[in-house]
């Protein structure tokens, strides 16, 4: 594949660190935010200090809310909401896209009414692009400080990933490949609403034992949710599943958490977006995963407490003790 | 079974936390420590200020320093350190035990040299017994202050865990029930030693997402050691495994993490000891699962670099930096 020209789409915190990164190993890179005023104002800053305060914008970072300067890319990388994708993606289509591109998404979602995962939504707009998707534990606060760090990338192409992990991975950014790409997705979306969980036992101080367990048991959901969604068991207890599942569950930097424990601490869902300057994904994801909960038969009881706490006005310490209170009984995993 | 007396071995914080939360039952409680002035000290205060501090002893909770004292109870404990059982078992033998006493091991280690798990050094000298253990992610400071909390209890005898599980079980420690004492006791062992690599992590300030790819990569080494030394793959995945994991990996409270973190801050074993006013169990612990890797021809490069770091004196900056550095390829869990 031709990789000379990099668009990522998305200025907020991931967009710009992975831009950030790639534009340190010397690739020329085009970061698209919508916002015109916005973009203008990093242009001349060369800092996002509403979405990552701190880090430098390098020359090589050239920034654009032109979604048309986007289209001859070799490689374009979606860092957009997932709520945004599917909008962004038919308007990325009227622009007349390079048909060679390589489409990599790095959102972290599932489409409501729909359930589909990101790459799907790209897969309905483009119908002969090579698709790939990249997730893991990633804080991009910590991947755009030069702090160590691992990811999956999936590609429909084998040989394409190969690729993509000898052009975007660096020493701190390692990069692990795989073809499984609805496990990868599918892990990186459904831990920020078992984050949300983890964040309201926080906030309502219940301790690390107790985070432990439902932790255990997102794991355990994650997997019976997953697998029938059509993603690949070992995918679930690796980097993207699991490991991106404790990163979010227990980080001081995670949104999802942090939501959570907002949430715990009597504050509403505007509040807590006007606080962040964001929607954390775990709050459409709660809603779709629910969704695709019911359709499949699986049983959720967390992502059903949460969904009960985002939607249907539940009380957190409710939510939670109504968790804490099944049964003793034999484990089954 | 029958269950009126119960006799607590061992003083520290974890024995002396199960003591609080079963006496809070209302059951009679032995409590054995070695040290006579100690146990003295402790029955005047009614509190164990040296590892459990601010939490009362309740009156329902007896201390002696007899061995003998606890030979007649109908359920023994056992929540000494791994490297003291044998010689402790061996004097309990001479005591005269009850021969229907259940036994229950809540110690957390593998011998050295026979890498011999807790139930099998307890099952050498007491040929008749039954057998159970007791493990999973319970900080005995959170676990004594009444916070929730879940645990797993594995028993010889598929009976005899149910009515342990009533026994010993409240609202606020749930119980779950196994039949797999080794995949029970592998996980609650090995996860000390990965414990002390990411403490090490935390030490060097290598960030959360590093140390969720630790963990991932360390819950796949506890499947592959776990394993091969006759633990369930499943068992592993469940509370006592990857959820005691990702407790000790990240509790500010993990003796076993503290430690890790105080060896990369330049301290030695020695005065992390005097420290913490204990010997974390992850330390011998690393000894023997590096035998145990050895002996099975298991590749385990977490336990490896931790071993190297206790027992060989590699720098923590050079033997994070080896685990980190591996080369970007295919994800295989």
């Amino acid at each position: 594949m031709k990789a000379q020209k990099i668009a990522v789409l998305g200025a907020g915190a991931w967009g710009t660190a992975l831009s950030v990164i790639w534009a340190s190993r010397g690739h020329a890179i085009l970061l698209w935010g919508k916002n015109a005023s916005r973009i203008e104002e990093l242009r001349k800053s060369r800092e996002n200090s509403a979405y990552l305060p701190g880090i430098n914008l390098p020359p090589e970072i050239d920034l654009t809310s032109e979604l048309g300067d986007c289209a001859s890319a070799d490689l374009i990388v979606f860092a957009i909401r997932s709520t945004a994708l599917r909008e962004t993606a038919g308007a990325l289509k009227n622009t007349g896209i390079n048909p060679d591109s390589v489409l990599l998404s790095c959102i972290k979602g599932i489409e409501h009414g729909t359930g589909k995962r990101m790459s799907e939504i790209l897969a309905d707009n483009f119908l002969r692009h090579t698709f790939a998707v990249l997730s893991g534990p990633n804080l991009a606060a910590e991947v755009s400080r030069g702090l160590p760090t691992a990811t999956v990338l999936a590609c429909t192409k084998p040989d394409y990933a190969s690729e993509l992990q000898n052009l975007l991975g660096t020493p701190r950014f390692r990069i692990y490949t795989g073809g499984d790409l609805s496990g990868v997705e599918l892990g990186g979306a459904l831990k920020n609403v078992f984050a949300i969980a983890a964040g309201a036992g926080d906030g309502l101080g219940l301790g690390d034992n107790s985070k432990a367990a439902l932790v255990t048991r997102s794991l355990a959901e994650m997997v019976r949710l997953g697998t029938k969604m059509g993603g690949e068991l070992r995918t679930f207890y690796g980097l993207s599943g699991a490991g991106d599942l404790v990163a979010t569950c227990f980080s001081q930097h995670s949104r999802n958490r942090r939501a959570g424990e907002e949430l715990a601490n009597g504050r509403s869902l505007e509040e807590i977006a006007s606080l962040t300057g964001t929607v954390a994904e775990g709050i459409p994801t709660a809603k779709s995963a629910h969704e695709c909960g019911r359709k499949l038969g699986v049983e959720t009881p967390i992502i059903d407490q949460v969904y009960s706490l985002l939607y249907e006005g539940k009380a957190p310490a409710q939510a939670m003790e109504e968790l804490l209170r099944r049964e003793q009984k034999a484990e089954t995993i």
